[in-house]
């Protein structure tokens, strides 16, 4: 089917490049006229602009959103929504937090254009060689994209998840499990490595990536990880985060769960980045106070 | 080829069928005789006692033990050991404490039996259909096994992991990143139920089994476990827990190595069979006696 496609990143080129292979007709655009020309020579239609992109699609039309979440999406959509009518479809393929995509459905609904929050897993390659989508918004308008879906997703690789908010909502928990399996993983690896066995790291991974309980695909990507720099020498021990920890804990706290495993998760990110902070220095020091235990100076 | 068998329970039963099936000779012996008379049904030889097994086998015999960990392993050591002779191999496949392992491994060595750790995982179904083992101790032993390790483990689902000790080790920090990854998922999957956008839980985990970053046998076994009771009303939240997670904070303090989630998700087992307990009662006493707040009162 013929789609808008908006934001050509890494994720998005991808996507874009796989719904090309699959016959679709993209018209797209990007702030990256780079991105835009090489889509273009894989077969899409360039735009010049979303006003411009609008143009080229007849309603009801179909657009794909793959821009950073925040005020980027905010912004497309700030310049887009004027061109398009009801009964045009918006979906939101990118990591938006879910509150953002339940009050922007509210505020395109007013104009009677829909929109579907589409919570995006799997990674560049599933982007690229079928990825898994969370849908969430009505069902009318997840059934109308369906054949996108189909598409770009591996075989049971989409669903509809409910009302609108749903998808990102669910995409984040994801994550949110996804920083709990990966720290539970780091962890594990770091005690081997300290073990005094002198394991082989990249075989343990790749081991257990065959037939174990904790085989999947964090394992496979922990084992080619391994194979190509045994130590992740390479590689210095700070992770980022892009909101959707940060996100799946505010959650909790406004409906009281607990989740311990992932706050821990998270803030071993957050500790990951702070190397002889307040809290070290302050633990030192009473250990200091009270028991004359040494400390470590700091060199100004 | 010949191997004799010791412990024929969930595990072992499964794996010696496997196996029966691929061709090797079996001499069995398991505490419960109708475990060994189903097995014999099934074309094993069976021993009536460790005495016999050990009669059934020529030198260098190999051994294949799947019982308890603790005690019992070191109680079928003790009474098999006296009729065995230098160059016999003893393989552990069940879940023994790596420190247990370095021990035997020892003791029996003076008697020039050649002792291997091999841990096992992929649960009931990988017993049965092909098991992934980290095999721990001399690798000449290890190279004498590999045909009985090729039939019971998936395809690249056995490896040397190293010294005797490092099998065991290597599935005990296994279990520690099992528990941490589904701790994650219980909590991803409680704040999805609690979130009033009304998942279908098991719709969650089917989707995230087919192409998410979270994808794996455990969420295949999550979706499996909410298709077969969508509110899993069925099971009460307290979590067993069968030592290797402890064993694996344990060594970690013995290293100084952090493992904040997989402790967090260790103490989150201990925490689901310890309501009502004395940290609670004494944290809602505090905020009694410090601001006057209201709790709820203990019906004797």
């Amino acid at each position: 089917m013929k789609v808008g496609f908006i934001g050509l990143g890494k994720m998005g080129f991808n996507m874009a490049e796989n719904l090309l292979e699959h016959g679709h007709e993209l018209i797209v655009f990007d702030l990256s006229r780079e991105a835009v020309v090489n889509l273009a020579c894989k077969g899409a239609v360039a735009a010049a602009s979303l006003r411009e992109l609008a143009g080229l699609l007849e309603p009801p039309r179909v657009l794909w959103l793959m821009v950073p979440a925040g005020e980027p999406v905010d912004g497309v959509l700030r310049e887009l929504s004027p061109f398009l009518v009801p009964g045009d479809i918006v979906a939101d393929g990118g990591n938006s937090r879910y509150s953002d995509s339940m009050r922007r459905s509210d505020e395109l609904s007013e104009k009677g254009i829909v929109f579907l929050d589409a919570g995006t897993s799997g990674g560049l390659e599933g982007a690229r060689h079928g990825a898994c989508m969370m849908v969430g918004g009505e069902r009318s308008a997840f059934e109308a994209v369906e054949p996108l879906l189909a598409d770009m997703c591996l075989p049971g690789g989409y669903a509809h998840t409910g009302r609108s908010g749903s998808g990102h909502f669910a995409k984040m928990v994801h994550n949110g499990i996804e920083y709990g399996m990966m720290q539970a993983m780091g962890e594990g690896f770091n005690l081997l490595d300290a073990s005094g066995f002198g394991f082989d790291l990249a075989e343990v991974a790749r081991l257990w990536s065959n037939g174990s309980v904790v085989r999947g695909w964090l394992m496979e990507l922990a084992s080619r990880a391994f194979q190509r720099d045994p130590g992740l020498g390479t590689i210095q021990g700070k992770i980022a985060d892009s909101g959707e920890g940060r996100w799946t804990l505010e959650a909790a706290l406004e409906q009281g769960v607990p989740l311990p495993v992932i706050a821990a998760s998270l803030f071993s990110r957050y500790r990951s980045r702070s190397e002889n902070n307040m809290s070290d220095r302050l633990v030192a020091a009473l250990r200091h106070e009270f028991g004359g235990h040494g400390f470590t100076e700091n060199k100004g």
